[in-house]
Order: structure tokens, then C-alpha cells, then sequence
């Protein structure tokens, strides 16, 4: 195999430009770095288009790469085109799930959804990601304004289960269209909500977890069937959005009949 | 007042050195910038010793420095001591309150304790105790290897929380010494553990959350007096930290008798 030791090389440009996210983006692809970010993808059925290695990880390249073109790089060229001081030398690049524009709906009775607005913060999605996998949601619901699920520290805080679940991007007045057509019932979280522990939730359910800074608008909050809380006795004002989202999905999880 | 000018005043040199983290702690300081970690601190009872703003901000020092010293510095210092490129003009020193060696008990049938060993990450460790505040924990217990309390990011995470509850760093050993003799007991969250929904749990309780990488050690579990896990029907094989112990907190919170 041919290895690139030129950091002027065209593809190792590319590389480079492939790295920051809003480049890849534009043009619906992933870039993750580091071995276990690649084989969380690969283990859950994802095919990588390219995997991009240095000399030494040839043959971790030769196990996972399949039908994908492999690229080798000098050690040299694979620190142009990486995050870390001291890379792994393993990195792939995968197309972007499309997300998906409809709702998936299992209709057994069973459906949970967490939906979020605009939720700011790559560590909180993630782990509302992870939570909702853990659960075995039917879906995680975006307002387009949430960040993105394919930034890096997004996908390193979902460990994984960002591949494992559908994530659909849309506006929420066509999330709200779909459960009330199909009569899902939309739990907005809300300060001055009825206690969650009280209030009686059947599912199929979505719940509605407000930006970290705003909470719930309005807007949203008026749209859904119910407003809830989660009793909070301390001096606390609020909880973390991950947190809160963590707690609702472990209620409503225990509500499902099996 | 007068207003240093000079980024080579000693003051201001030393200012510059509280706001590294280890400096700040071996003289037993926590140094607070902006108007948010500071107005929490005051709000929550905490008295600096010391406030540092720029000129416009004395008004603001005025209000709520009360007994403390005021310093005042030009904007071109202030930037010398802010973390931040565009620094507010506002910072605070308090005394690092004492990470209590005692462990408190109300004994009033409803104390709850989370225990926490090793948390590596200062986000995860924030947010845990801004739960453990939400649901009026006694107390949250971290064994000396867990991360600071007191860095920049747990204390942002904590939302204030931070300053309302007791903290307590010592050895898990001492810790278990004292549930044991108080018949309080112990639950290891564990992936091998029982279903917490089926767990007949009473309070008093603590709860024992591992480190994020590792899980709880062996040791830690085998001296718990039930292994406890919040059941995960989906594909994510363990759920962050924060997210573990909000879920348990809830769960132990709705079983309080009021």
C-alpha cells in the first residue's frame, strides 16, 4: 500500500478541510478520530466510505475496513489531519445518517419520544441520546435550531448509541402534527407542571425538554396535552436538561406493559 | 478608590496566580469570575473575602462586597486575571468551604446520601450534586480521587448547588464505617445488581456511583449491602454517571415519608 507522506498532498488537504465539522457537514459526512469512536460506529452496522490510518495500524485498517478505500499516512501527515497531539493513527470517515424527516412508530402500545428544543450543549444531547438508547426510545426529535448530533463531543458523549437509534431533525410543529393525529400523548417539562410521580401517564408518550438556559417556550409548552414536573424538595432551581431527561425517560420506561 | 492600572502590581500578579486552580486550593481559595458563580456564592450565604471589578462595576462591589476588601482594577488588568478574552470586570476570592470530614445524619428516616468514587469528569460531578440539592440529599460523599469540587467547571455545572449542600472527601472506608454503624444501607449501582423498581429499598440510604470509565471497583460493591441497577431494555450497554444518579435519586427521593 502507497503511503502519503506529504502534508501538501491533495487528499491529506482534504483530510484536513474533512476534520472541521461544518466542512463535512456541507457535505453530509462524519469525520471521527480514534479507535473507539470508529468501532462504535462500525459494530453497529455502520460502513465507513474511507478509513485513513497511519503505517503501524495497516492491519487494524485490513480488520474493520471491508469495501471501504483505505488511505495510509505517514505519522507526519496524520497529525495535519487530526484533533490530538498524540493521535491513535486510526480515523474514518462515514456518511452522515440521513435524519430522518419522518417519525418512526412502532405502534405496539409501547412508543416513548424525547423532543428537544433547542438544546445548546454537546454533552447534554449526547447524553440524552445515550439515555434514550438505554430506554429504547423510538426516536429522538430535534428542532432544527438543536446542535448538531454529529459534532464530535456529541458523539463521544452518546458512547455509541448515536448510531443506535433514529434521530429526526424537524420543526416541532410537524412533530406535534404526527402525535396528535396519532393520539401520543405530549408531556411538556415544566416548572409548573403536575408532579410526574402523580400525574397518569399512559404511553405511547413524547416528552418536551426545554434549551438549558430557557426552559420550555411558551409556544411549545401551550401545544402539549400536559404539563409536567419533577418534585424537586432542595434549593435547586432546576435540573440539568441531560438529568431531567434521563429521570422522565426511566418513569415512562417503567409504564410500558411487556 | 484607586484603581491599579499596572499589570506588574503584585497584586495583580497574585490575583493571576489565584485563578489557577492548584494555587487558589493550597492556600484553601476558591476564586470566582463573573457575575453568575459570584451572585451564586453571596446568594447562597457564602461572604467573600475579597471582590475584584473594574471601574464601572464598583456600584456592583458596592452592593454586595458588604465586609469584604474591594479591588478595583483598570479593564487591561482585569484581562490579566479573567479566563475569558471579554471578562465581565467581575470576581470574587472566598474561603474554600471545608469539605465537611464528618458525615452528617438528620435521622429523621429520610437521609440520603449519594457516594461517589472516582467521578473523573467536572461536568458529571457538577451536575450530581445540582441533583442531589433538587432532592435534598444530607449529603453528597466523594472518595479522595474523585475531581475537585471547586474547579471552574463543577462549580458552572452545579448551577449553585455547590454552595448549598454539604460535600464530604474521605476515605470510602471511613464511610462505610459510619452506614454501618447507623444501620443506613448501601446500594452499589451495578450492572449485575437487582432491578431498582424491584428492590425493596428504605430509606435511609446511600447510593454508590463508580467511576466513569471503570464502573465501581469490586471492593466498593462487595462491601454495599445490595447491588442495585436501573434496568436498560435498548442497546446502550451503561448510562452516564449524572444520568445514573439522577434516575436514583429520583427513585430514592419518592420514597420519603413526609
Amino acid at each position: 500500500m502507497q503511503i502519503i507522506t506529504s502534508r501538501d498532498n491533495a487528499k491529506v488537504k482534504r483530510l484536513a478541510s474533512l476534520h472541521k465539522r461544518e466542512n463535512a457537514r456541507s457535505e453530509g459526512l462524519v469525520f471521527l478520530e480514534g479507535e473507539r469512536l470508529c468501532k462504535d460506529a462500525f459494530e453497529s452496522g455502520i460502513n465507513p466510505s474511507e478509513v485513513i490510518v497511519t503505517e503501524k495500524n495497516i492491519p487494524w485498517a485490513e480488520k474493520y475496513a471491508k469495501d471501504a478505500e483505505v488511505t495510509v499516512l505517514s505519522d507526519d501527515c496524520f497529525k495535519k489531519i487530526a484533533s490530538t497531539v498524540n493521535p491513535q493513527g486510526i480515523a474514518c470517515i462515514i456518511k452522515q445518517p440521513v435524519l430522518e424527516s419522518g417519525i418512526p412508530f412502532r405502534k405496539d402500545g409501547n412508543d416513548i419520544y424525547a423532543v428537544l428544543e433547542d438544546i445548546q450543549d454537546p454533552g447534554n444531547l449526547g447524553t440524552i441520546i445515550r439515555t434514550a438508547d438505554a430506554f429504547d426510545f423510538t426516536a429522538v426529535i430535534m428542532s432544527p435550531s438543536t446542535c448538531d448530533p454529529f459534532n464530535e463531543k456529541t458523539i463521544r458523549a452518546t458512547m455509541g448509541s448515536v448510531w443506535h437509534l433514529p434521530l429526526v431533525t424537524m420543526p416541532l410543529d410537524k412533530a406535534f402534527a404526527f402525535f396528535e393525529e396519532n393520539g401520543i400523548e405530549t408531556l411538556a417539562m415544566h416548572l409548573k407542571g403536575k408532579e410526574l410521580n402523580e400525574a397518569e401517564i399512559k404511553l405511547p408518550a413524547a416528552y418536551l425538554i426545554g434549551n438549558e438556559g430557557r426552559g420550555l417556550s411558551e409556544e411549545t409548552s401551550s401545544r402539549c396535552t400536559r404539563l409536567v414536573k419533577i418534585p424537586m424538595p432542595g434549593k435547586a432551581e432546576s435540573l440539568n436538561a441531560a438529568a431531567a431527561s434521563a429521570i422522565t425517560g426511566y418513569v415512562l420506561a417503567s409504564k410500558r406493559i411487556l
